[in-house]
């Protein structure tokens, strides 16, 4: 079943990386924008479903917030980590450890993992269920942060 | 009816403005990179999308882009323009026009315009039909242009 898993892991960032071809136009620097905004506003999402998780939990909020991540999730971010993307562009710095792109059998099981953890939120979140969703999005911070502790270099 | 859709489209903005109290404890400078993040992560899911109707049409990375856009359409921005988002701050720059934060009727009007054709959007993309989504996407198009043209200062 691991290696089921993992194999699972793997398709899914294959997938998330067949738009590769498509991204080809976009410049590195802009792919390493690109990505941040994504990051940036998953995060803000994130923020919105802890602060109703610890105060009043509006489940419209939620569902939308939540949304949002499984959007990103699943919009093929692997392609905005093409070649030349591993470094500073000029002003435009990466967070990214060279590791990232070195070590892509353990990113693609990372982001399988993230993506699996995305839609179940967004699949508990649509039922209104605030346990059901703490839950879920406990699991998608462990996803995030498996990826951060490996991959993302300190500011 | 104009006037209903007009309506509408208030109510639809207002909705987007509710989970500003949510939203205080996020700081002007944070909300404009915010949101700008959230324009650039569409922009790349515009681009994905015009790039398949001008090539292969692969539907299933139309949907997860169209899907893209409708999450963030959907995800409450008007909380993204705080007091103080209105200017520079700092070396965080703003294209917005002052006159956004004076005109909120026409604001309601413009951004439930964006939030319909975006619903539409990943609506159509869901069935695969690529004549259906030339059609929403002009219209998305076009409601991004609309708002940018009156309120989006040149670079």
């Amino acid at each position: 079943m691991k290696s089921m898993s993992v194999q699972c892991a793997l398709g899914l960032f294959a997938v998330a990386l067949s738009g590769a071809a498509l991204a080809a136009d976009v410049k590195p620097a802009d792919q390493i924008e690109i990505r941040q905004g994504g990051y940036t506003f998953m995060s803000w999402n994130m923020g919105k479903i802890k602060a109703n998780l610890e105060g009043d939990f509006d489940a419209k909020q939620v569902a939308a917030a939540a949304n949002v991540i499984a959007a990103i999730a699943n919009s093929g971010m692997g392609a905005l980590y093409g070649p030349g993307t591993d470094k500073d562009i000029g002003d435009v710095h990466t967070n990214v450890k060279p590791e990232f792109f070195q070590k892509m059998p353990e990113v693609g099981k990372l982001a399988g993992n993230f993506v699996a953890a995305a839609d179940q939120l967004a699949k508990v979140a649509a039922t209104g269920d605030a346990g059901a969703v703490k839950t879920a999005f406990g699991d998608v911070g462990k996803s995030c942060k498996a990826c951060h502790d490996q991959f993302r270099a300190k500011d």
